[in-house]
């Protein structure tokens, strides 16, 4: 039996139990709404992880990019949905192929980018499931509700595409800070992406999936009428973030870094093996606040280097060189992709790993 | 003959003439300096890049964790620094079988970690080499300069080590701005450093080594008399934080990541398929100003999330779904980090690749 003193630091540990009640509450919730469950696969990026959300009665996985679907793809699973303006004809021919092994969609929010996958399609007398994206606030890809229409019939027109859904992701809802600000915004998503689906049926063009979410967001989102599916990402761990954004408890936490004192160098300042290489330099949201809180105690991360983590230690807290300790990282999807394996545990026994096998797929 | 609009993006490259021309100028530097170049290998992970530092004439390598020197040690290299307080029995004892093979040193700042390594050695009839870390100003690890005789005598009196030197590093000579403050950090580290040794050799005890070093300071801190090696890391590829510290010129940086426009959602904004996951998401130096610049623009990348990189479109610039460009990022070891291969290229034609073997290697 091998226990957490057993192993080499930093390692990063994921509770077996707490994933698989994450994954069961929030398939609950989709159920109670009558939506469908298609999580972002981008947090794990573990066949093993998403076979456990497929169990539990997920539709299908969400991802972003086409090496990670050939992963997924290589491992088994069938059903795919790309939530990215994918663009070009290299990326095209190899989503052809996939195409013959999975039931494939991918986002679009320009002609360009829609026509590029298009063409390659219509060469091979194939035609590819899309889903037009929506701005519905974040201001990062995705055509304004008002252009909705205007861009659908310009895709739908396109040869080699199907025009199949809409979908949208609120991620401003991680500008928090309070679950009340997440679930309107939540709400907000919802309203702007069935509006924008009945503009485009009213425009006569058939539109069968109305996809949104992220984890603040899912649950303002998902019993929005009209809503037929949800994609949040984060729930399967969770994180710091998510606990300040008053989506999880501390309890909710799948993930945390077991680290090793390894110097400390002053009163208020002790350091540990894991700095940005293991937690990343991904900051908190809402508000930034260094790199990880120290689990148990008031103290956080304040800075990290690439093998330093600088605990600012808190009034009453205290460390010594050798001392382990376990911290939760602020964002747990980018923790995922610096390690090719997580280890899973179970009451403080190690059970065996999980492996991350789309790590650093960007292609 | 394989071109950049051959590649699929987004794709980190390294020029290899930038390489080659940055390896020989440091390596120049050191040489009029009359100190030993031990380059931080933690840059480029990379064995290949590794070699090209020897050929030139460094004399061994920097790393900061046991499981990094374990890649180098089975990649050939014979003599290793691991600038790091490594705690631990598990640790000493990969140490120890890594000393059969390998001139190594290690980092301590603890009677605590050193003891943890030297019981181990001690147990198996060894010495291992060990080099006290020194707090010039950075405020991370190492022991304050006043603290260095008293820390230098306990460590001495330990068995299974040997005292071999004395290490600082002025990660503050990141806080810039400008070259001058750079080299008067160097300067400055420089003189703590050289100060300590003498300290301790007053006290009756060998010191060999006195290192420091940084790409922003090594040049002002390698003239100190008394230094005898310098460290530097980012030089070998630079980035765009160590052109705002002036350590480097635009035409130094040897990394930048190609990446494709893929959505172009208004006129101020366009995205490109490179996000956090390629650029990551650390900070630049010395001034937080987004994640990379957009080469041959006025134009940034303003944000990132985790395969978006928002690029904010400067006044005069425009962009194009389906274009390529090229984003200088805020810190290469970073990138280096983040990836598993680079592609080696020289006049705009791929040359090969560049393994990153030691990616991800924490422990």
């Amino acid at each position: 039996m091998r226990t957490l003193e057993d192993l080499p630091t930093p390692a990063v540990l994921i509770d077996l139990d707490i994933l698989a009640r994450n994954i069961a509450n929030m398939q609950q919730h989709a159920r109670a709404a009558g939506v469908k469950l298609r999580p972002h696969a981008k947090t794990h990026k573990s066949p093993e992880v998403g076979r456990m959300q497929i169990a539990a009665g997920a539709s299908g996985l969400t991802l972003a990019k086409t090496s990670e679907a050939e992963v997924f793809a290589a491992h088994g699973f069938e059903d795919i949905f790309l939530g990215y303006p994918i663009y070009g004809a290299d990326k095209a021919r190899r989503l052809l192929a996939l195409a013959d092994r999975v039931r494939l969609a991918v986002g679009v929010d320009s002609v360009e980018g829609a026509r590029s996958l298009g063409d390659v399609f219509h060469a091979a007398g194939r035609r590819l499931d899309v889903r037009l994206k929506i701005d519905s606030g974040f201001r990062r890809v995705g055509v304004l509700p008002e252009e909705a229409v205007a861009m659908a019939r310009r895709i739908a027109e396109l040869p080699g595409l199907r025009l199949a859904g809409i979908f949208t992701h609120a991620g401003h809802g991680y500008g928090g800070p309070t679950p009340a600000d997440a679930a309107r915004t939540g709400a907000e998503e919802g309203r702007i992406v069935v509006e924008a689906a009945e503009a485009v049926r009213a425009a006569g063009l058939p539109v069968e999936d109305v996809s949104l979410g992220s984890t603040p967001t899912a649950r303002g989102g998902m019993v929005v009428a009209g809503v037929t599916e949800c994609r949040p990402g984060s729930y399967v761990y969770n994180d710091r973030s998510q606990v300040a954004l008053g989506s999880a408890a501390l309890g909710d936490c799948a993930m945390t870094v077991l680290a090793t004192v390894v110097s400390v160098p002053a009163r208020d300042r002790a350091v540990i093996d894991a700095g940005s290489k293991t937690l990343s330099t991904d900051p908190m949201r809402p508000n930034v606040d260094g790199n990880g809180l120290v689990v148990g105690t008031a103290s956080r991360v304040a800075r990290a280097s690439e093998e330093h983590g600088v605990i600012a230690v808190a009034e009453g807290d205290a460390f010594r060189v050798g001392q382990r300790v376990r911290i939760l990282p602020n964002h747990t999807c980018a923790v995922s992709n610096l390690h090719d394996r997580l280890v899973a545990v179970r009451s403080g026994v190690v059970e065996g790993e999980i492996r991350v096998a789309a790590r650093g797929c960007v292609q």
